[in-house]
């Protein structure tokens, strides 16, 4: 099945008009028409081969929100004319310890929504930048149609990444968390933090995020370059959550935290620099980290969503501003998130 | 009240007899005839002033025992006659969350056995290179007659330190379970852990110690420089109890622990070199670390010890053996832990 796409055919080139081939529905395939799908900041890494693994033409795109359009024989739960959405995993071994706790984002052998091979020897996966996608039923969530599409398909990478550390670590009321760093996750993190219920402070570099912060959710900002606000919270957090996306000093936060706190990175995957164990050791403090979320846990999210009225602040733009989008969020230059408008692809 | 001791009169100085006063018994307060004290590495540290706080004379030790001498009005649960001990703590605020939870170790305002201020003005706590320790009743422990009082006399900081984590971290039957460094600290991870249940793995640059760690009850010996051991043993490991006194590498040791497994520091107390954050981030795993232990958890670790018939693996010196003993402690010339027969202290 020919299907319109938007692929990037080397490395760092730019992305433009592409036919891929999807598979024919299987018994267990749902068929979506891609209506929104939201702009990562990974999509940009995998165009630009930074993890070394990019294989072109490469359709990215993992934050996909449409409507079913066709349902194979077998599958159940779903119908046509439904809203529905994919996320980071198209697939996993559905076997292992994780895929049976439904950490399916820890399995050994889970398949990514692009970029990963597939079955059929040389197949890889192409992503939501396309006019349809084919999915197992499995690894499809349902999303509510109180929720506006645009707006919810960032849940499915930022807004998961923030929520299943904040519900791992069982961030709620009484609770005193910080969120370090205000961007795509960020900017979920307040938001899912503060409809937990817990007191939430923004922690940036930058002063003049402070009222967004706050029209976000938070109750407090902090800002990490005062020496004398950061003395004065030392010792406060029961948990932080760490979007900072790129290499930075982790020891300023860990300070902040609680004795049996926890500071979890969610942004940056890289050589970090020398860590002081003293604040660790005297306080059993741990720094940890996690990825994405699970299936069920997606679900969950997106169900609380619907409850709470809960989306990620976006930017709409057609397919054809993906280059120019790719630019500005190199330089943070979005509140919050970038999500392609589907109806503009072409062909 | 006069008592025989051991000091150090200044930073770097061999110690020697020096007589100190020990406060009246007050009517909460225990007399203890020290007959052994344990000799651990933070005595040398503290002698050095390597951690800038010492005052001199300073008279070290923090792993006690003795026999109860005399005892306060208003003392329950403790006999004249009976076996005691006292190990890091001797009096928190009392009143704190921490103190509140069993978790006196993270107390604001702990009093440490020795090199603390007391309530008297200039006042400093003395430790156990003396003749008798007066101690408050709630931080007096009980000790079994079962147990050899020379080889129990460890317990008290080197096995606290790695019982509470392996407690915390609910290490048990079922979990496969890291100790990496075989000393002091080491030998009683591997014997706890064991006794505990878990499948016991020594990691250890050091193949001749391998014997060694079997015999203490490691059921494998994992040779840290083995680059094809450490990658076969990839995600293996619940838990790792990282006992290694120096600044150190660890990237290694995170590769090994499964999704969710958790590291925890208990030696090296300073800047560690800097951490890849991915395997944190792909498998949720955490470093952590941990701070000797509670007075509760201290008293249930020295009755599950009388029960499994668990003491350090000791050296017994003489008390003006003390300088060569710091020598050999630095060179790691010991096998676990020297321990001070207090009988032949002078005076």
């Amino acid at each position: 099945m020919s299907t319109a796409a938007f692929a990037a055919k080397a490395a760092n080139a730019p992305l433009g008009p592409f036919a891929i081939e999807r598979r024919e529905l299987g018994p267990k395939d749902i068929r979506i028409e891609i209506e929104f799908c939201g702009v990562c900041h990974s999509d940009l890494h995998m165009v630009n081969n930074d993890w070394g693994f990019s294989q072109y033409p490469l359709v990215p795109g993992h934050e996909i929100v449409g409507t079913i359009a066709e349902v194979g024989s077998e599958v159940s739960g779903f119908a046509v004319g439904d809203k529905a959405a994919v996320g980071c995993l198209v697939d996993s071994c559905r076997h292992c310890a994780q895929c049976e706790a439904g950490n399916e984002q820890y399995c050994n052998a889970f398949t990514m929504t692009y970029g990963s091979a597939t079955n059929d020897p040389g197949g890889v996966t192409y992503g939501g930048y396309s006019r349809e996608i084919i999915c197992d039923q499995e690894f499809v969530l349902s999303i509510s149609g109180k929720l506006d599409p645009a707006g919810a398909a960032p849940l499915l990478c930022a807004g998961i990444t923030t929520w299943s550390p904040l519900k791992h670590w069982k961030v709620g009321p009484g609770q005193t968390v910080g969120i370090v760093g205000l961007g795509g996750l960020g900017h979920m993190g307040v938001k899912f933090a503060h409809a937990l219920g817990a007191h939430v402070v923004m922690i940036t570099t930058s002063p003049e995020k402070g009222e967004d912060a706050k029209a976000l959710g938070a109750d407090e900002v902090l800002i990490s370059k005062d020496d004398d606000a950061m003395a004065k919270n030392a010792g406060r957090f029961d948990f932080i959550l760490n979007t900072i996306p790129v290499r930075h000093d982790l020891n300023p936060y860990v300070g902040l935290l609680k004795i049996d706190g926890v500071m979890c990175i969610v942004g940056a995957v890289e050589q970090l620099p020398e860590i002081n164990s003293a604040p660790m050791v005297f306080g059993r403090r741990s720094i940890a980290g996690s990825l994405i979320g699970g299936l069920k846990e997606t679900q969950e999210m997106l169900d609380f969503c619907a409850e709470h009225g809960i989306t990620s602040d976006i930017e709409i733009i057609q397919m054809d501003e993906i280059n120019q989008a790719y630019e500005r969020m190199q330089k943070s230059d979005v509140k919050y998130r970038f999500v392609i408008d589907m109806s503009t692809l072409p062909g």
